[in-house]
């Protein structure tokens, strides 16, 4: 069992990492809100036959009076109307301002009931439960919640931290292997940016990952963690440091942009964009270590995934869509690129020959 | 022109007072927002005709280029359809992060404008430009935002702190004399919880206020802020102290419900709210100025407030709605009773007599 404390002074929150946790979540819950008394326990419908039971019992079990609302599976669940019916689900479930709503699913679940907790009653606590690697590594992590609007992802949000992070590598079991390889596009990125130990860790055990072995994933999840918690912690508001975070979504996000959400799945663009920002690197005269993007590569395609663009999507579609990204300011990029396994830099100044080079690498 | 400061640390802001202070609007944003180049100016149907273009041309000459949206009058307005319809202004405006929200009206149009700048984008800059005496004194100051739903008031909500507050007392000119004494009940509560030098004042003022006196009204703003802005301090996420300034409200919270909102004003119900917690004090024992109820009757009805329920609504029919409060926790209802003229105490050990015998004093 692992346990990672994301420090934010009074919202510092601890996060559990290990094998069977599900069972532990009620005590884990009561131990951490002790005047939680009643929970609405948000899941989704691929999650609710899988773990709703599990996690519905551990909550009753340790005293807490347990509503289940059950969304639909998928993006579309992203949304205010769905926020609303779960805000009716608040009332029903008469929560108070001590109430505890608990997130069981993957990253749209998390930013969902995420954005239902930071704005019912103007906030109440809120603890993660995250079900497939890329939730448990990455999104259940940091406080930030939002839903969708027909204009784009994510346009209508909060920053709420959770009170408490509980990720069961167990239920990891159930996912499917293409999005076990997209979470690990995040884990990918975390070696990167901050530890070039982890990233070799990571490159020694793709076989293990991939075969799901327990003992990996837990390590993998943690350090993971560790790495995120500790640049959420520098930088909760997203002013500064935590923009490293965005390695790799500047491309990612305009080619889940380009094609509409939900074609390919987020790990896979953004596998596709940290190719793209080391070829960058790489034509800016910056990255120092000139076979990272070969080795990129090389991982990447270890654990099935994508390094180049979709068929059919041309490089030069995908210019206009990265300048609506959030991380735009005054018109200019913010580009995230490796200086060398381990280390990224935030640069608005990069020439457009270079971002141009950059696409042109990972045309299919 | 008097300035006083929210003191929060990192989000710590101005509150600007004074005589014709909208014709400097653009100026006062451009200094505590230098970054800011896009505005949505957000109005109401009664405000727009009166005050928006004074205050469009102040944002636009000082460079700030500027949308306006303008909702209906009313309570109705804050919820969540119009939220929705404010956030595709929010893209029609390309807003981005350092963009900023301006609110010009009264406690609608600033809690929902309010409530749409904490969700954009997780969180953008706002301004509270208030236009009614409630709002000058009370809503716009401390940070809460939010929408009604069908179930009830301000269950949908944020807490997000303005950047800067700028009232212009020259607006209140324009300001239904009804809605001027509904603004004075909160003078009243701010005087009778922190100071009874402030209560004197007002006591002596009544006719200057009711006359529309700009000196009068700027000290009376001034006195207001300066009081809620000491507790907002100490307290911004109402975990504690904060409470006190919702003396009178637990009565006028459970009338507003009981009747459905809007037939009597806000600054009505609480009137009555204080008489009757003045009374429940007295009959708890632990009201020193025995003469407090009779002092606060007097100067609220010179204001023209009410003093005494509503014809035809039954102290016994406000009982329910007295449990429904937010401030109940584990079933207690948290009490803001006077100890004196400037002092307040908070406590859910009130005898049920107590209670009866309060709501019995303010029957018609």
């Amino acid at each position: 069992m692992g346990e990672v404390w994301v420090e934010l002074g009074e919202q510092r929150y601890p996060i559990h990492i290990g094998a069977g946790l599900l069972k532990e979540l009620g005590g884990l819950v009561r131990r951490r809100l002790p005047q939680a008394n009643r929970a609405l326990l948000v899941t989704d419908s691929h999650v609710a036959p899988l773990y709703g039971d599990a996690a519905r019992e551990s909550l009753v079990a340790a005293g807490i009076q347990t509503t289940r609302a059950v969304v639909g599976a998928g993006e579309s669940a992203k949304s205010l109307s769905q926020a609303y019916s779960l805000y009716s689900s608040c009332v029903k479930a008469e929560l108070e301002r001590s109430s505890v709503i608990v997130a069981l699913g993957g990253g749209v679940v998390g930013d969902l009931a995420g954005f239902v907790a930071a704005t019912w009653l103007r906030g109440i606590p809120f603890v993660q439960v995250p079900t497939t690697l890329l939730a448990q590594v990455d999104s259940s992590i940091g406080g930030k919640t939002g839903v969708d609007l027909p204009q784009g992802k994510n346009l209508v949000g909060a920053f709420h931290q959770p009170s408490l992070v509980v990720a069961d590598v167990s239920v990891l079991k159930s996912l499917p292997r293409r999005e076990l390889a997209a979470g690990m596009a995040e884990v990918v990125k975390y070696g990167v940016i901050r530890s070039e130990e982890f990233l070799k860790y990571v490159e020694v055990q793709v076989g293990n990952v991939l075969a799901g072995d327990p003992a990996v994933l837990e390590h993998v999840v943690a350090e993971s963690c560790r790495i995120k918690a500790e640049v959420v912690a520098a930088d909760p508001r997203e002013k500064g440091l935590r923009a490293i975070l965005n390695f790799g979504h500047t491309v990612g996000h305009a080619m889940e942009a380009a094609r509409g959400y939900g074609s390919w799945l987020h790990g896979e663009c953004v596998a596709v964009g940290m190719v793209a920002a080391a070829a960058i690197a790489r034509h800016s005269g910056i990255l120092q270590d000139t076979d990272l993007q070969v080795r990129l590569e090389r991982v990447l395609e270890r654990l099935g995934l994508p390094t180049r663009l979709p068929s059919g999507l041309e490089p030069q579609e995908l210019e206009p869509f990265l300048r609506r990204d959030k991380k735009v300011r005054d018109g200019l990029i913010h580009w995230v690129l490796p200086l060398r396994a381990g280390e990224v830099t935030v640069t608005p100044n990069v020439a457009p020959e270079a971002v141009r080079w950059g696409l042109e690498s990972v045309r299919r």
